[in-house]
């Protein structure tokens, strides 16, 4: 059974379902099928701010919740990590060129290890060395192939298609009209998702 | 063992908590200590709002949550319920009257129960009618003894207390130092307070 499972690399909360995909997959015998999007276009389009500056207690929450739900889940993380990117939308569109190649999940799971594990930003030269290093790929011909208005349209698409959907935030899992916002959400996506059949609705 | 309950009435997501605080309470042999203060005035000073006019997708999104969370809970709710209260802090008002005098849980009990089952909205002179004749009061005589200078600074102090506490949002729970924000932490909440002595932070 596939899971759509729509985010943004840059989202923070995203780290805590990327670093658990593969246990989740195994687990519920499930497949995350990989839709990245701009979250910060659709958030910008409903002036929607998540992080100002004057949102400092929401901000340390944020982190801490974090850290605790990692904790929870059994994998480390450094916070706060670089926030917020410089480099969002480069980050998506290798996200895109990864999806069309089949690198995805690779790809997204090494750039929130080298985020929130090793303090190297997402999107940025550091960070995308290291992971395309990992990946054995060459960072350079991945950088050219990713910046294409071919990719750009298909980045906008996707953005379109999210809202059409009534996404709003990242992560966010779809199981037929029913939107699940957030890592929180996750499990009862895939308890919707094996009833869905069952489930009249 | 007491866990801080830090609400408003006005708040959609708390009418997950309030309607299943018996069954936690006896469940997890735990007392909620129930603190109200204005999360209007703390989000109005974060510049936050939270489900403005261009959020309808959010918007949408957060009655249906809440719709999916409370079967699973296994409590009927009709929503969307009548929103945003006009009477906000009236109604908050009267739930610090409560804490003193202690009836606050069943007034925020069958106020919520009143807005999320029956339609009236809370705050309303429907829904305090209504409330107040399950209680037994009187509610002109409440409706005095709420509106006093004296509860004024109460809610005042209340308010502040949760901004110093890290406090952004209903329902939060406090144990020591930790915030969890929103009824789907409060199961953390729970643990955490049960393994305080043990975990070293």
């Amino acid at each position: 059974m596939d899971l759509e499972f729509w985010f943004s690399i840059g989202s923070t909360y995203t780290s805590l379902t990327v670093m658990r995909m593969d246990e989740i997959e195994a687990r519920h015998k499930i497949n995350f099928r990989l839709m990245p999007f701009s979250v910060r276009k659709v958030m910008l389009d409903m002036d929607n701010v998540p992080f100002p500056p004057n949102k400092e207690s929401k901000v340390a929450y944020m982190w801490r919740d974090i850290e605790r739900r990692a904790a929870s889940y059994g994998f480390p993380v450094r916070v706060p990590a670089p926030y917020p990117l410089q480099e969002f939308d480069r980050a998506n569109k290798i996200a895109l060129l990864g999806v069309r190649e089949g690198w995805i999940k690779d790809y997204v799971l090494h750039t929130y290890k080298n985020w929130f594990q090793n303090g190297m930003e997402a999107g940025s030269d550091e960070n995308l060395e290291a992971t395309f290093k990992i990946l054995s790929m060459d960072i350079q011909d991945i950088l050219v192939r990713s910046q294409t208005s071919e990719i750009e349209k298909t980045y906008a698409h996707q953005t379109s298609l999210a809202v059409e959907k009534g996404i709003f935030g990242s992560p966010t899992f779809i199981v037929g009209k029913e939107v699940f916002w957030g890592d929180d959400r996750l499990e009862d996506a895939i308890s919707w998702l094996k009833n869905q059949k069952k489930v009249n609705t």
